[in-house]
């Protein structure tokens, strides 16, 4: 199995204390295995079983933990060969549950309401969920987030008194920065109960409630009209064959000279979601390729004006959530349990590989009504211009941080 | 007929002077049919018999042409609705030719090789057949084209010494331009025998023989390693079904921290091309919509890392050629006939309304192997500092015109 994968330096330690190499070299990495039931599962089914078995603390990796996963994960993402567009189909015992609306609720609370003070512990202090923007590379977590905010606003070109409709707006953040600095209305839906209790509270603190309305609903209930339709992070829970659905539900939404975005989690070809993290961490996630991103857009008239891949910045957000979640990790040992510490560690350290080396990809899409000639020009208008300058400082955060250079 | 597209205010003349109208409003327009065949041609068919009729001169236009386009064109183009996508194959009829090597160069001599004279009397002065940029509205069709040229280069980050694959060069204006101003050595192919002649006497005017080669070839026939690869305006006639293979030739040519561009015409859903288009201008031409574009990358792990839609652009780029058309009509009529002058200005102006109401879309696409991380951080590079400043004027087009200000 070692040989498989380029015989890497690791040795496999066995629950009878014997060690057996792949590599000639000293092992970097020590990984010691339980039991032979443990044993016989990795050896069958390895992207399922390898999370399934350190979970439970029946596989132990001695070694930077990190540089392991590069190890063994890099591989799988090339060498660029032949064909790799796969059918669907020929995983569907790995696949994801049909995305009913109340299956998709069901999915939605296995994953996002396990706890507001869990998500507090390592994400930045708006509770985002979703991949920064790391304008420079040594910014804060907080302000990459704050810089993606103004990246999606600035490529929407939202104005003073238009109205927006969100799609899955985890905890408000964005909402209610898009409320407080561009002067637009927001109409923002999410199925997550516990997400929306908190960003309604939000609203109320910061004084947006009549400008920012939180919506308890599925993306599919959506209703009413808007100047731009966008949505951060939500497209990877919506399954691939209801995209063109959406596309309807945005076709209805939008006036004639509307915008969108779309920013996603996405492939560079269509394969399912690792197992593991699929049945563990997000139930029913189907991150798609552009081929089939498509499917929102092409049945309705839609031009794609812009997109931009920008997964490395992921890789960075996910090592800072990782480091985060290990300086509190004895707060989460006391909220959860030992193996939902090591589920957790390796979900976040894994995406960050995956981003990293090309498994997982980070689309942002601007698309427009086909007919619609109310397109930018050029992108100059992003790019022009002190950012940082542009946009007043009104909502800064729940906590009441009101200054940039405070945070 | 005319009630089905909404009654415009246009009345039809009949061979025995008789006059129809729809609309109730005096007809801004009047078409005059000027025999029975023809009536019943464009009313079996209008896609393909209007362009028939028009240039044999049986169908005239009294009133602003272009006007009259934008009339008939903008209800082709919406409004939004259901599923527009048809399948490809019930348009066999009218579908392009299979695109063999021979078949492809069959379609080419047909459109490019019709005499450099011709193109000459309304490109601009470097011979760019293909939609620029013009990164402010009121540029000259020149500058533009530089621009366009430059702002290629800079989405592929080049960087002097390295090697660039150019598929489908055209007249090499391109490929110039690239070696004068970026350091790079390129490798140009065309199968078009009039446009390789010209280039190469252009590449020894240049003095840039020994870092351009203009290889007669097909891109099935490329061979060789490049840091780039870049094919403007190419992609429209290698046809859909090929895109799969075009991808494995670029695979074998890119190298492992490669970036790749393509530049084509594209559309917002999978549809024919105009059928008297495809007969009479561009045989075997296919504008893909993205879904189908992502055949070329998705089978070989190509990350798309960047995409622009500036289809308004072409639309002002074929303003501008249709202007400077107009201005040399009486040479083109000696050069070939009257209905020649017809069908190409039909052919102009209608293209420049399709990228008006958004029927045809300009896709620039940027991409990498999946593995590399070689990849732009943001794209802060492309908008930042002064343009037209950063990069020297060493070659600025055949004609010896070596000051941008002059031109």
């Amino acid at each position: 199995m070692l040989r498989h994968i380029g015989s890497p330096p690791v040795s496999i330690v066995l629950w009878d204390g014997s060690e057996v190499s792949a590599s000639d070299a000293a092992p970097e990495f020590r990984v010691s295995i339980a039991d032979r039931m443990t044993l016989w599962r990795v050896a069958c089914d390895p992207l399922a079983q390898f999370g399934e078995g350190y979970s439970r603390g029946a596989i132990q990796v001695d070694g930077d933990f990190v540089e392991f996963l590069r190890m063994m994960m890099y591989p799988l993402a090339g060498p660029r060969f032949g064909v790799r567009r796969r059918a669907r189909n020929a995983f569907r015992w790995h696949g994801p549950k049909g995305m009913t609306l109340a299956g998709s609720r069901e999915n939605i609370y296995r994953h996002y309401d396990i706890g507001n003070p869990f998500y507090k512990l390592w994400l930045d202090e708006r509770m985002l969920y979703t991949c920064a923007y790391f304008r420079e590379i040594e910014m804060s977590l907080e302000d990459a987030q704050i810089a993606k905010m103004d990246h999606i606003c600035r490529k929407l070109q939202l104005k003073p008194g238009e109205t927006v409709i969100e799609a899955g707006c985890g905890w408000g953040g964005f909402a209610l920065h898009m409320a407080a600095h561009y002067g637009v209305t927001v109409r923002a839906f999410n199925i997550s109960r516990e997400q929306i209790l908190y960003a309604r509270e939000s609203a109320r603190l910061a004084g947006l409630e009549d400008r920012v309305e939180f919506v308890e609903e599925d993306w599919r209930e959506i209703t009413g009209q808007c100047d731009a339709f966008v949505s951060v992070g939500m497209l990877e829970h919506v399954g691939i064959e209801h995209f063109r659905r959406l596309g309807k539900v945005i076709d209805r939404c939008l006036t004639p000279e509307g915008r969108g975005l779309i920013h996603s989690i996405g492939r560079n070809y269509p394969e399912p979601l690792n197992p593991w993290i699929e049945r563990h961490i997000f139930p029913g996630a189907e991150p798609p390729a552009l081929s089939e991103m498509m499917d929102i857009f092409e049945h309705r008239n839609f031009s794609v004006l812009d997109l931009e891949n920008i997964r490395l910045h992921y890789a960075v957000t996910l090592e800072h959530w990782l480091a985060r979640f290990d300086e509190n990790v004895d707060e989460v040992r006391d909220m959860f349990d030992e193996p939902f510490v090591r589920m957790w560690r390796l979900y976040l350290a894994s995406s960050m590989v995956a981003f990293e080396c090309g498994l997982l990809q980070l689309f942002q899409v601007v698309f427009a009504p086909g007919r619609s000639n109310n397109i930018p020009w050029t992108r100059d208008y992003m790019y022009s211009g002190d950012q940082t300058k542009e946009f007043g400082a009104v909502w800064r955060g729940r906590n009441g941080k009101h200054s940039r250079d405070a945070m």
